[in-house]
C-alpha cells in the first residue's frame, strides 16, 4: 500500500449563495485546490455528494463536473453515505492511491441546499433516515439528535448548559474564519433564549443549511516530497470507515455513536495512534450533542465526560484538545456532501501552520471526523505532517 | 497492488417486483453471493444505486443496507454514475483489495424503479443528462439516445433493421436466462411495428423500468484459490474509467462514445489485452442504437461496421464475439445501479462455465461495459479465468 499525502486544498466561502448554480460552486473549489498543489491534470476526481438529485434534480455529478472543469475524458466518481460524503470522498480517493491506480487525485465534496427547484431541505435531509420506519412517522433530524441528547442528560447527568457552551466555541472559532457561514458572536444566554426546535434542542444547538463546495488534492508522499519545495509534506496515516443501524429504534445503545467509535478504531490502528496522539480534530457538530458525543466516542474523553469537557475549556482554541477550529458545521457551515472534505483542509491548514489567527501551536497530528445520519455511517481520517 | 478476484455472484430475477422493496432486493442478491463464496464475513460493502433519493425518499443506503443484512459496523460505501453506478461499485471494491485496505468486499448494485412514492422513473433517469442544458428543455433519454441513432445511421449507414436486430438476438438470449425480465421472442417485424418513442427508436429498441439486485464478493486471487477447491478462478485482470460530456450538446462527435473509448483502452491496457483476445461481452444496450456504438468503441468493430455485424450475426451466441448472452438490458431488463453488477455476474458464470443453454465453449477472456447517461461515463472491466 502507498504512502498518501495531502498536496492542494481549496474552498469556496460557505453560506446562502443564491446566485450560484451547484457545478459553479464546485468549480470554484477545485481550480483553488489544483492552484494550491500546482499541477493541471489528474488521474481521477472523486466527487462526495448527498443527494443532488432531490435539491437540483441532478444526478450523474461525475460526468457533469469532470465536463464543467474541461476535463471530460477523466475518471471521476460520485459516492455517498448522507453527510458522511465528503469524508468517504477522501476515503476513495485515497484507496486509489494506495492500490496504484491513480497517481494524482482530484478530491470534492459538494452541496447545493439553497435557493433550488427540487426537495426542501428538511426532506432531503431527512432521507438520510430510515424512510420506512422513521421518516414516513414524521420525525427529522433536529428530532432524532434531541433524543440521542436526553439520553445522554439522563444517562450522565449532560447539562444544557454544556450543550450550549459546544455552540459558543464553535461561533468564537468560526469569528476567525473567513470561509464561515456566520461570523457571530453567541453567548450561553443566547443558546438558551433562541427558538425551541426539539426539546431540549434550540436553533442555535443546530448546523445551518448552506450551499458550499470545498476539494483537495492527494497524491503519493514519494511526489509530494518532490513537489514540497520546503513547505510541510502532510500524510493521511489513518482512514477508518463504520456504520451503525441507521435508525435508533435499532441501536442497541443510544448514549454512544458506536460507527464513530469504530472509524475512530480503525483509524488509529492504522496510523499507529491512540486519542492522546491527537493535537486538534474537526468532529461532525451537526448539532451541539453530537459534538460532545463525538469527542468520548473518539476517546478523547470517557463516555460521560464530554459535555463537563467543554465546560472546562478543554475543547478551546488554547485548550488540550481543540476541536472545530474552524468554527465547525455549526459556524462554519453545513453544505452535507462537502463537509467532510472541508474537515480535512481544516486540518491540513493547522498541520501547515497556515491557520492564521486559529492556529494552534505545535499543531503535528489532526483528525477529522465525518457522519452520516444520526451516526448511522462515520469516516474518520489522521492526518500528520511527516 | 494486489491480484483481485470474484469468488461469489448471486441476484434477483429482474422485473416489475411490486411486493419487495428496496432493502429486501439487495439482500436477497447479497445473502445469495456470499453463500455462493462461502463467506460469511466482509470487510466492506460497495453499493452502486443510482437514485434511491427520488425514486424511493431514502439515501443514505450504506448504512441502511449494511444494518439489513445485520452487519451494522461494516465499513460501506454507496457510489453513483447513474446508470453505470454498478460497474463503479465493481471498481470502488477492486481499489481497496487491490490497495489491501479490505480482503473481501460486497460488492452489490440495487435500484427499484416500479411501484414507488418518490418520481416516476422517466423524470428521475432524466437527472442523469444535464438537468440545465437539456433536462429543462423537455428531452429524456430515449431522445437523447434517438439523436444518436440519426447521426449513425446518416454517417455510416447503419438500418433501422440493424437496430432491430440487437433486440432480436438480445430477446432470444434472454429465453434463456430465468433471471431476465422478459421471455418473449421478437422478430425484426416485431420491432419494426413496436410503438413509435422517439424516431427512429420504437417500443422494442428501447430497455424497460425494471427492480432488480445483483451482488459479487470479491477478494484477492490468492485467497480465492485457497477457497476454489478445483472450481476455476476468476480474476478482474482490467478495469477502466472514464467520463465524457454529459451533455450530447458539448460533445465533439455524436457517432462515437468517447467514453466507452477511453475506458475500455484503460481496461484493455491494465489487462495487457486487445479487443481480439475478448471471448464474449456484456455491454451496454440501453438502447439497441448503444450496443452497436458500444461494439464499436470497444474495437470490436471498426467505427460504422457495428450495424452490419449484428446483421451478419458476429455477435449472436456462436458468433465470432458474442455479445450480451445473458440478455442485456433489453431483454434482461435494466434497474439501473444494479446493471453494472448483473454484467459481470453474467461474465463470471461464462468463465466458470456455469452459463447452462447459453454457455459460449471455450470462454477465458470475458468483458463487461457499463455506461451513464448518454456516454458521459463507462466502466469497463475484463476478467479473466487464471
Amino acid at each position: 500500500m502507498r504512502d498518501v499525502a495531502v498536496i492542494g486544498v481549496g474552498m469556496t466561502s460557505f453560506g446562502e449563495l443564491w446566485r450560484t448554480p451547484l457545478r459553479s460552486l464546485w468549480a470554484e473549489a477545485a481550480i483553488a485546490a489544483l492552484g494550491d498543489a500546482g499541477v493541471d491534470r489528474v488521474d481521477l476526481v472523486t466527487i462526495g455528494c448527498m443527494s443532488s438529485g432531490l435539491f437540483t434534480g441532478q444526478e450523474h455529478l461525475a460526468s457533469l463536473l469532470a465536463d464543467e472543469l474541461g476535463m471530460a475524458g477523466v475518471p471521476a466518481a460520485r459516492v455517498e453515505s448522507a453527510c458522511a460524503s465528503g469524508g468517504l470522498a477522501v476515503r476513495a480517493g485515497f484507496a486509489e492511491i494506495a492500490a496504484g491506480l491513480a497517481e494524482v487525485v482530484l478530491v470534492t465534496g459538494v452541496e447545493k441546499m439553497t435557493d433550488v427547484d427540487g426537495a426542501d431541505a428538511t426532506y432531503a435531509l431527512g432521507t438520510a433516515a430510515d424512510a420506512e420506519w422513521e421518516g414516513f412517522h414524521g420525525v427529522t433530524f433536529p428530532g432524532l439528535y434531541a433524543m440521542l441528547a436526553r439520553v445522554h442528560m439522563q444517562r450522565f447527568g449532560t447539562t444544557r448548559e454544556q450543550l450550549a457552551r459546544v455552540a459558543v466555541k464553535n461561533h468564537a472559532n468560526g469569528l476567525l474564519n473567513r470561509h464561515a457561514q456566520y461570523h457571530l458572536k453567541v453567548s450561553v444566554a443566547d443558546v438558551l433564549e433562541s427558538t425551541l426546535v426539539a426539546d431540549p434542542l434550540r436553533l442555535l444547538d443546530c448546523s445551518p443549511v448552506t450551499d458550499g463546495a470545498a476539494a483537495l488534492v492527494l497524491t503519493t508522499v514519494e511526489r509530494a516530497r518532490e513537489l514540497a519545495a520546503g513547505k510541510p509534506v502532510v500524510r493521511i496515516t489513518g482512514s477508518g470507515l463504520a456504520t451503525d443501524t441507521v435508525s435508533l429504534a435499532n441501536r442497541g445503545d443510544l448514549a454512544e455513536l458506536g460507527a464513530v467509535r469504530l472509524a475512530g478504531e480503525r483509524a488509529y490502528a492504522m496510523a499507529g495512534r491512540t486519542p492522546d496522539d491527537i493535537h486538534l480534530a474537526e468532529v461532525h457538530d451537526c448539532f451541539t450533542i453530537a459534538e460532545i458525543m463525538a469527542t468520548e466516542a473518539l476517546g478523547f474523553f470517557a463516555a460521560g465526560d464530554g459535555g463537563p469537557a467543554v465546560e472546562k475549556g478543554l475543547t478551546d482554541l488554547g485548550g488540550r484538545i481543540p476541536v472545530n477550529t474552524s468554527g465547525g458545521l455549526k459556524s462554519k457551515g453545513h453544505p452535507v456532501g462537502a463537509t467532510g472534505v472541508a474537515q480535512v483542509i481544516e486540518i491540513v491548514s493547522q498541520l501547515r501552520g497556515d491557520a492564521g489567527q486559529r492556529q494552534v501551536e505545535g499543531a503535528r497530528v489532526g483528525m477529522a471526523q465525518n457522519m452520516g445520519g444520526s451516526g448511522g455511517s462515520s469516516v474518520v481520517h489522521i492526518l500528520e505532517v511527516v
